[in-house]
């Protein structure tokens, strides 16, 4: 751990004692920069955007199209293909109702994985189409052979996630989208876990929409973002209609606004897309790499520890260059959820429950299971938490 | 101006020095309280809600849904018919794809108006059922009788603003509910300048949808509301699919919760929510016949004072009791940027442009109008510097 890592003192909450934050896959602390920045916003310029003509309106527009660059530079996308949504859940479904719909009947095939959160699984099931699952191994690897199956059966688009919120499995996006455009299908990454926790290059990885969300990536809540190829969100039909996405409006027709303006109707979560912006920079000026090396060693840490605690098994790969800043696990004869109240009664917060991925959790065969996720804030000493933290379970349970 | 009233202390950005703030209309300043209930929030028990185990996660849970019952009881509503949204424009648009998409077919009637702002007419014709307008007199209100002669063709809803952000006209919404139910329609309101203007019981009204947004209610951006009659909600299929709005994910269907999760996917806006319960409480100790009564002798006194500016036509009704807080008016020979530009550079923030309101503003004659609206927080003062800047515009193109 010699990284030049920031510290809890970053994040105002993590000073409450005996704090020991170790749910930054539900969501992030949000870091001081994002918190001052939005501060400015409302305390100095508070004022519409895009409408204005005054000096207050042009400096939140400033700010707002400024936040959109910094976004759009973090994960080397463009500012005409970065939409800003409520959250990661509103982008998926974006692309569901607008690409989806116009693009995808009844009979065509939608491709997504058995490791998916439920916001990549449902919108496509609301969607209605056909839908298929590729599975997940043992090992808790996507099965990439049962993958080409599905391909050769050309469905319209692969949904997937970047790292999964369970196993903590960091997905082979690049290989994903090379397979899936050779077979003609598009391709959509849930990048929620992603994008806080390691370098995303999305015009590297190639996939056609790459979602993701603020309030996991150390930013406010209420702001998400998704990034979609210029042609793409060029040719697809507008999402939510109202101010702004409009190019005029006739008594029964009207015409659209050009991407990004298109998919961003009303008045826009302005304080929150400038929070992010600031967090990014902040993330940026830490370095991605940094952090992406600071949660592997804390992860592998957990991993060590947490294999020597009698009766516990650890889902998914035990490969930290294979997984993400999550560890998901299960303590034989004991109820995640006693694990996580006796935990959060010793300050330790850690996440219980089915995590969205209901499927998944099937096909792991159990309903619900602990998760402890790392962020940059954490150490070893948390780890060192967590652990002890399980001893006090074990002796309640004895 | 007896009433003990706040004043622009209460609004940071408002001590710039020489600003006159008259965009409420477009947006509100974001009261003190809402700012620091929002950094409580994020400084003290920064976590996510609804799943978490831990204390901060049952506080953040607690006051979210804690706001919930402030805006709830705000508009005398119901927990368990007001649904956060993003801006009032989601909030629309999520009736339009549930409700709609599951009542209203291609050849069904939906009845909106030509004072309407774009976000009550696009997602009508983006759902692509057949549409009609109620017309505006001349002197700036809805015509009833045309409004009959709509609801004699069997409408499956009525679309209606409660006041238009143009005319600043306030509609007769539980008359016109009484005879769209009369004729078997439902109502759906855009309450988006009412709510933060003067007293609004939604069950007095009658309306089976009512929508409004926080960011011109002195709350935060980012949270935007919508009521609904419980019996709809239950019914309505669901809008965003993901995490919390489900009762169980299998591989190709899923059983949904119950509103209002059903209509909250994935992680909310929980500070913006809980910043708009803290604002909707300040707004109560104020009290909405105050803040209503502020405004309409504010406005009483622009009408009066602009009606002595040569040149200068008023849009929409002279009659207080049917006026909201805002005046949109011409000046001979202006454009009204010019207007605006030049009242910015004195400070006086006002708007100019189409409002949105493109097919109202056909109707005026007129593709822009500049638009002034009076806040709380403004004074006769306020005005007396607009009426000034006025005089400066006259100048400049005298």
């Amino acid at each position: 751990m010699s990284l030049a890592i920031p510290t809890s003192s970053e994040f105002p909450t993590l000073s409450r004692e005996g704090l020991v934050y170790l749910d930054t896959a539900a969501t992030s602390q949000t870091v001081r920069p994002a918190l001052e920045a939005m501060d400015r916003y409302y305390e100095t310029y508070r004022a519409s955007i895009h409408r204005g003509i005054y000096d207050i309106a042009s400096e939140a527009t400033d700010a707002y199209e400024a936040a959109r660059d910094k976004v759009a530079g973090f994960t080397n996308s463009t500012p005409g293909e970065t939409i800003f949504t409520k959250n990661v859940t509103e982008a998926i479904n974006l692309v569901a109702y607008t690409w989806g719909r116009a693009n995808v009947g009844a009979d065509d095939l939608v491709v997504t994985t058995q490791m998916e959160h439920h916001s990549n699984i449902v919108p496509w099931q609301i969607l209605g189409s056909r839908l298929a699952y590729v599975p997940v191994t043992d090992e808790g690897l996507l099965d990439l052979d049962a993958l080409d199956a599905l391909l050769a059966q050309g469905p319209k688009l692969v949904a997937v996630g970047h790292i999964s919120n369970v196993l903590g499995t960091i997905n082979p996006i690049a290989e994903i989208v090379a397979r899936a455009h050779a077979a003609g299908a598009l391709v959509l990454v849930d990048g929620a876990q992603a994008v806080p926790s390691m370098p995303v290059d999305v015009r590297e990885l190639g996939a056609d929409f790459y979602a993701w969300t603020g309030h996991k990536a150390y930013g406010p809540t209420g702001i998400g973002v998704l990034h979609g190829r210029r042609e793409l969100l060029e040719t697809m039909p507008p999402f939510l209609g109202g101010g702004h996405m409009i190019a005029r409006v006739g008594e029964f027709e009207s015409t659209w606004a050009e991407p990004p303006a298109k998919f961003e109707a009303g008045t826009m979560p302005i304080a929150e897309a400038i929070g992010l912006g600031a967090a990014v920079d902040w993330l940026t000026e830490v370095g991605m790499d940094a952090v992406r090396e600071h949660g592997r060693d804390v992860t592998a840490y957990a991993l060590e520890r947490l294999s020597e605690v009698e009766g516990l098994s650890i889902h998914g790969t035990t490969d930290t260059d294979r997984r993400g800043s999550l560890v998901s696990f299960a303590i034989e004869g004991i109820h995640p959820h006693d694990v996580a109240e006796i935990l959060g009664r010793g300050g330790v917060c850690v996440r219980a429950g089915h995590h969205c991925a209901q499927p998944l959790m099937r096909r792991l065969g159990s309903p619900a299971s602990t998760r402890a996720s790392v962020a940059i804030h954490n150490t070893t000493e948390d780890i060192d938490a967590l652990i002890a933290g399980l001893g006090k379970v074990q002796e309640v349970f004895a």
